[in-house]
């Protein structure tokens, strides 16, 4: 049923009279998250920094892949072979980073020459996503080619159109609990990106597995495994694949990994190899020491999910009081990741962030989830519900269902 | 007085006979180094994860240079104003990278254009030096051109004809302690490199500081400010400064850094921040609880010396026994950093790292220290006495000057 524009006006004039002060605009563990891993922060047991095959972690040297033993850990982890995992710092999109710099200097496996010799190079990127992946390729000279994503990921016959271009040499892909879509991409989709043409020999598929262990509900949210699929369909190099424990164990002290076809992985540490001697093994230890195997990661995990699943349905159920049958937005209601993205009324996303602002709630700029911040129908809003008190998030939630209202009444009546 | 070749290779077969297997390629700090930082990784005090500014230091977010404390305590001990420094993860090598690829790709303040459409650019390296810096300028496509060091640094006259060529876009340098000759760049050789007319806009040192507070004596040798020559000779732009913990704390562990002017650091974040969210922050903060300030900080290098000093001796007084008056070689006397520069008979080096090899010695391959890998002279030798134990070095010492003697002595009796 359509609320009243007169008592929303109401409603959220009040609301801004409580003159809170809430932040929903960025993807950050609370505190009491980044509290259920203080204990890797105290050395376990006996404060050991020896490795398994007896080295000391302290001093340079060892596998530039990181040490064999965490790599197992997260192989196990995140369903992937341990020989195709390299362990880096603290920033997955560090990694991305480095590949791309890599990518264009260098050229990658497969291709004809580096990336900054072809005239036009273009990244394929599905909206809505995540800023930092966007702004990345775009600061490095790519074209971004937004496509649609369709709850099922990207909309493959999009993106099997754009891909048969030679110019199109990457695609960004957060296929588990996408941000901010929060959707799993399908099997099936995951099959065409394996199988699909691409003009480019040395197409890659930038394969942000950001939430693979990050469920909101009991069920883990299978992922069809990229890097088996790109092999069986004759394309083993066509995956770069990148997670991290940012949002397992501490948002600035994680650790990030790379993970890709033997022919990748070799590429990636002939490059790796010149920047660095090797990323830090304490910091590796430390999280076996603290999460011991995957078992103990998931055990974990579900500790997290206690904390945050509350805050996603305190923000489901603001929306579906103040605005399920108005026709006034759809949202995701996510199965895990960090996000809730609503779609409000064409041309009043901005109004609403506007309206927020003014009563105190910080949300992400309207337009983020989009190539050069710009959303051409000024409508995708994404909701960050993890950092502040759950208190706060329905405080917060009641606001901003409050300002989707009264926007899309506005807009209405104008 | 020369020795006789038949009594040294008695010699040199009995010491092989010893069955020794000790190596002296890297410079590797030793564990005694190590365990000098062991209460780093015990959380100081009640294990406060809490910034100065009362920032949670656990989660996303703050100033992209790094915890301002931590930069303040970085400032003081290198003589750097803290607001020109950004603090980096584990690897210093990391940032030089960064820099080169970002210079590739985008450019430089001053610059007309990114380094990778010159058409042939290049690093102008002094030798000995550091296989790392000339390995990572070559694996990206420039020209290493080599200048002598003179023990005073570079030889200024030859830097000055090559900086003309507007296709020398920088420098490599670590001008404290070098690596490997020991020598600090005298300050009428910083003062030239801070003023001199270069044919690039944009040319830039890498100021490689890696051993500024690696004192072997009780003198800590001074090295004139590059940052403000540069500034007062008009060319506020031209350094690049970097420098780490990895052999202040611990060597996969540590913390690097950035500094440079104003326009740089602003260059730098705006490229970092494109790469991070940001640096390891527990990382910065355990530095922090750890040495506490620069004072706190040369204590515990004097520390270091106490360990390492004696290493550098041991192996001063094996060549001078058995080598000096010989004419057979010339070495470094270092009052700091982490190695001792060999020169042997030209022609020797290789044959001397082979009889080494043969011996149980592992010694930094002859010609590492010049770009390529290829020392035209075939005569220096890198020695990096620090990792093992003192009686470990002293026989290893007592091994390589031998095997000094008797390469040159076979080469002079050919």
């Amino acid at each position: 049923m359509l609320p009243d524009l007169a008592s929303t006006r109401a409603d959220y004039e009040s609301f801004k009279a409580r003159g809170l002060k809430l932040d929903m605009t960025r993807g950050k563990p609370s505190p009491e998250q980044l509290s259920l891993s203080d204990a890797m922060l105290v050395p376990q047991g006996n404060g050991d920094t020896t490795t398994a095959a007896g080295e000391d972690a302290r001093n340079y040297g060892g596998d530039l892949r990181g040490l064999p033993e965490v790599r197992a850990l997260f192989a196990e982890a995140l369903g992937l072979p341990a020989d195709a995992i390299v362990l880096g710092n603290n920033s997955s999109l560090a990694l991305m980073h480095d590949c791309i710099v890599w990518a264009l200097l260098k050229g990658v496996p497969g291709g004809e020459r580096p990336w900054s010799r072809e005239p036009s190079p273009a990244f394929i990127c599905p909206v809505p996503g995540y800023d930092r992946h966007f702004g990345l390729a775009e600061d490095f000279g790519f074209r971004l080619l937004p496509v649609p994503l369709t709850g099922q990921g990207p909309d493959m016959d999009a993106v099997e159109a754009l891909a048969a271009d030679p110019a199109v040499k990457g695609m960004w892909c957060v296929p588990r609990y996408s941000n901010p879509t929060g959707e799993t991409y399908a099997d099936e989709t995951v099959r065409r990106l394996a199988a699909m043409r691409t003009g480019a020999p040395d197409f890659r598929l930038f394969w942000d597995d950001a939430y693979a262990v990050h469920h909101l509900t009991a069920a883990r949210t299978p992922l069809a495994p990229i890097l088996d699929l790109c092999a069986a369909a004759g394309h083993p190099d066509r995956a770069f694949c990148f997670a991290s424990t940012s949002k397992v164990t501490l948002a600035g002290a994680g650790v990030a990994l790379f993970a890709a076809s033997p022919a990748n992985v070799a590429w990636y540490l002939a490059r790796a190899g010149r920047r660095t001697i090797g990323a830090d093994k304490l910091n590796q230890l430390r999280h076996l020491r603290f999460l011991r195997d995957a078992e103990g990661l998931h055990a974990h995990m579900a500790r997290h999910r206690a904390l945050i699943a509350p805050k996603f349905d305190a923000v489901l159920d603001a929306l579906e009081r103040r605005l399920s049958g108005t026709g006034l937005a759809r949202w995701s209601r996510p199965e895990g990741g960090y996000f809730i993205s609503v779609d409000v009324l064409p041309g009043t996303a901005a109004r609403v962030v506007d309206l927020a602002k003014a009563a105190g709630l910080a949300l992400t700029p309207a337009g983020a989830t989009w190539p050069q911040g710009r959303d051409p129908e000024d409508a995708n809003l994404r909701l960050a519900p993890t950092f502040p008190s759950l208190k706060d998030v329905a405080a917060a939630a009641e606001g901003i269902a409050l300002c989707i209202a009264l926007a899309g009444l506005e807009a209405r009546a104008a």
